[in-house]
């Protein structure tokens, strides 16, 4: 089943036709992707995509997840142990186990994002099974060798206007000054993600904080510490950088006094570490890194509640990001007033929100976008990136905070080629949605096509400032 | 988009006609207004509303934390500084402001009242712009000036049945008191609010109570003090009151012995009450209203959950209700059990349980009232009174409180001219929900017609014994 | 209005007729019901139901709490008080009350239970009430007296397969031993449900584990009461247990040394128990249990988050499940980590989570069943074992879990004649939230055929190993 022309869209004839017409007018606008994870590497040296396991299977954490949960070894997606031990090599072994078990993904996102990539990019149109997995596999490989299949041929067959990575403080991005050199014109921007040097409970984060002190040059102090964050974050704003992202346990800020925070940073410099300091150190660094928007104009963006690596086997065994990460409830209200009493009433800050907690949405994060200048409200994110997280988000935001406090869509995605997928989706739920509220009589027709191109398109390019 | 005859209404063929047949059963029902902030005043003393701004923008908290929300300043807006600052003076250049950034409300019932108001009240099916500003303002203000505009005649021809202000504790209803001595047959009833002498923690609290003691000629004690809150009440009573309400932080009750309250009223009393000290003291006086309830019959609201003026900037230049409300989780279980240990069982008793955290409607609401003979759900409020607001409300909790536990709707409003709408819109959202029922075989549909016309009518008046 | 032939489907005609045609295939499947409350007895000795109030009105926690929520007296509906006192014992003026009250349940599971019953089982299609009260009561006494309504003759009418009873530790099973020696073919197998010897919190619960470990002839100490499980356990396997079943305050599990848990038990065994104590020993208890269902393969359930008995009046007056027991937020991240870090990751274990915060389906269950070999997710129960609460937990479950971390329908119903009303439901709900997915093309027609079939039988004969 490829993504059909009225995918997503209900049935009934009223609705479905104005979400048609609306979609109409925003199916073919160019992608802003103001936040993901693809590989800078990938636009800088523009290599082939190695095989279709390698494309579609092993580095997808919603894809592992669903066979762990079913039984399976992750050895055997070629998921590569820390030990070294032996694990599934041959690609199109486990694209067939892919395919065989590919009935799991009924009524799932990664199954709708993974025949819009098989049939636009790849014009595959049957439905993957067991029969016809090494056929598939014969095809995709087949193309995957042509140039036309390389990143930057795809960046721009996919309309790309703009896209940003994920980056870590102290990465010296050469694979985006290489970008730059090469000539290429399409528009690569890292963001500065700070977490590995900012979360105290982190392994490596004593080393992690050293390297980046010597990376500025500045001193083992508090001072020379927020220093060096500055320093990184022009180094990352010359590079093109619009904004900063910050992954946390929790929305917990906080905005102590000098002497306080000196003498926070120099407890969390020490090893053990105990876990509220390294809680209340995270929480002071959201503020600071407030402070520091507000004065260079970075966005930042904050994606807090989950709880990582829940699974110490897998974490042991695996690493990190290998589907062991469980949401929990976050709490706004009470955790970001430091930083609202502060920066909410800044309107050269912008704050976007996400969450994995979806009682939050109504509850407390609508109503403190529709209040606080700096505030925006994320695209839904992680497990509520789908058809139906979509239209709850709309549901639950947009009475009181409107369309205008959220900021379009984030594919915020590794998967390259499901980037128009998981965008085309958005824009249909947003569509579908859109075209309930005229259909009763709620909006305009001429208004909603307004706010379907605003959600698709300019929000987010200026929402990130892109 | 003036209110389409379909407003509302699913646009599936069949729900859509049992809809409108359940419509056309309570469409023209007197409006019954337990609960609201509407000026005694108006009723009093007759007079017109002043202009299109002060009637429509300036007073309303959902269209100031809009604008606030997207970087535009309350004092453009006309709202009052507490240091005297300059403001925006000119109702006509508010009302341009207004109209300038009407797509703000897309989506919003804000945008829906407004046009509802507008189209029934005025006359006027235009939609609002920058560019019939002026004309709309003109047209507006024009008739502000005729007769059949003054609150008196719009009460009858909104055919309000009866409604009730809310008034505080230590209020002589003075107004009260001239809307009967004028002999006008209009039912306007004061509500018992006491929270000014029941929260410690407000600013003012104790001169509050010393005036509240004065007043009702009782000595600074406990014993005094409890016997204070019978004599305001009868006062109230007499004067038509059948409810107190209580807006509070949580849903905490307490049920102390004797001398634990008593400790605990000296406690209060004295200056620097602490946060704990405040909080059990508004506990236990829930559980006291709810005691004296039993006695006097008034009916008994609570509603808790939100966190006052989070944000410290706005309320200490504009003060209270501008916009910087923000709600919070709320334990229903847990925190009414002292009081319906006490009370839960007694059939005199009606408590009407208000939230705004929307997940306790299934998990906690509903059971609570599902089974507590003194308990009664009342309608969405505030951030929830709105289409989607009340669908959710019916979804999650008529499954397991039917609908003979809630108490009909509530317009909650200072907003005089939106009152038909926001019983227009709930009207519209119950029997389309009714409707629903009834297209999947649910209900019959002459049941859902008597159900229509319980929750437009009957039960409000029944529950709060009008 | 009996249910209808369309009863539950969506009215739009394209997902209709998708429904039907789902519903279609499964419609007639047989009866997989692998967790309930019907009495052993019944099958053993096979009596007619005495009268039509007490098959459905006496014992029904759904309806007494929806009568006592408005004030009616349980003794009215013949609820037998603690202290012997006065009750109705007229099961026709019970009926009478019921009948007159009837439109309390309009919107309600209770009501369309009752009807589908009433239809299907006693050939009754008028709607109850004041008027045909006794003509009705008439109709069904008459039919309970002949043969072909006696409890194994509805259990081949309603083409069960397999039903599971759910039995204390202590019980003897002997009702279970008779059906066996009866020769009779139907399959009733007991579930070990051993909370009144696992939480010290519940009244007798000293004398109960005294029994338990004389009937199991194992010592007093904490080898001793395990090795007591392991026997009773056993015991019930050999009479066809497949499951294990777990009613806790919440979803706390702990994983204690063998000193720290041999310490607590000697503390739990001593009079007084500290609630603190209580809650770390049922804790402790779950990882035990799931120990041991390793071992024997007992699939473990775990039903928590109920605060039971909430009103002390009813329960002083009328004892257990008298309808005052009200669900509580549930914390299945935190609270399951000592379980899942010990057997999270064993394919030999199954356990099935259930909720009754609706919360967690999307922000935690769905995303712990969605990684964790062990975990599976049970149906909806309680107060959303109903329409919107059976097609909330599709919507907020699928995109993450997908629909194969399910494991089916559990009716969990001690009114036997509703049994096929309850399937009936899920198969109806089930079909047309799969309907939904293929009319906006997110699944092909040939897949929803087979997940039906997947919901409505295979799924929980796989799940539970019957």
């Amino acid at each position: 089943m490829p993504l059909h022309p009225d995918g997503l869209f209900s049935p009934d004839p009223t609705v479905r036709s104005i979400a048609r017409r609306l979609y109409e007018g925003v199916r073919a606008l160019p992608i802003i992707s103001p936040h993901g994870h693809t590989e800078p590497d990938w636009y800088a040296y523009d290599l082939p995509f190695p095989d279709p396991a390698t494309l579609f299977v092993k580095p997808d954490h919603y894809i592992l997840r669903m066979f762990y949960s079913q039984g399976m070894r992750m050895e055997d997606f070629g998921v590569p142990r820390l030990d070294g031990g032996p694990i599934e090599t041959d690609p199109r072994k486990i694209w067939r186990r892919f395919a065989e078990n590919y009935a799991l993904f009924r009524g799932t996102p990664t199954r709708l994002w993974f025949e819009h990539s098989l049939a636009t990019v790849f014009g595959i149109e049957e439905r993957l099974g067991a029969k016809n997995a090494d056929l598939l596999y014969d095809r995709i490989a087949e193309q995957l060798e042509r140039p036309e299949m390389r990143p930057r041929a795809l960046y721009k067959r996919f309309n790309i206007e703009a896209i940003s990575t994920t980056d870590a403080a102290t990465d010296a991005l050469a694979a985006h000054d290489a970008i730059k050199a090469s000539g290429w014109d399409g528009q690569v921007v890292p963001a500065y993600r700070p977490d590995a040097v900012v979360d105290p409970s982190r392994k490596g984060f004593h080393a992690e904080v050293e390297r980046f002190l010597a990376l500025a040059g500045t001193p083992t102090s508090y001072p020379g510490y927020l220093e060096a964050h500055r320093i990184r974050r022009a180094y990352f704003k010359q590079r093109g950088a619009t904004s900063t992202d910050h992954g946390h346990p929790n929305a917990r800020t906080a905005d102590l006094s000098k002497a306080e925070a000196t003498a926070l940073f120099d407890r969390v410099l020490k090893a053990d570490v105990s876990p509220e300091d390294a809680d209340l150190f995270r929480a002071q660094m959201l503020t600071e890194m407030a402070r520091m928007s507000v004065e260079d104009g970075l966005v930042m963006q904050i994606h807090p509640g989950s709880f990582r690596n829940h699974n110490p086997q897998i974490f042991t065994e695996f690493g990190f990001d290998k589907g062991a990460d469980i949401p929990t409830g976050t709490d706004y209200v009470h955790d970001l007033k430091p930083l609202l009493d502060a920066f909410g009433n800044d309107t050269r800050l912008t704050l976007i929100l996400f969450t994995l907690d979806e009682t939050a949405y109504g509850r407390e994060l609508a109503p403190l976008a529709g209040h606080y200048p700096a505030l925006r409200l994320g695209p839904p994110w992680w497990f509520f990136d789908s058809p139906e997280g979509m239209y709850r988000f709309r549901k639950l935001t947009t009475e009181t905070a409107g369309f205008y406090n959220t900021v379009g869509f984030n594919d915020d995605t590794r998967a390259f080629c499901s980037i128009p997928a998981r965008h085309d989706m958005a824009r249909r739920v947003d569509c579908n949605f859109l075209a309930e509220l005229v259909a009763d009589h709620r909006l305009d027709e001429d208004e909603a096509q307004e706010v379907a191109h605003d959600l698709a398109y300019r929000l987010a390019k200026k929402a990130y400032r892109l």
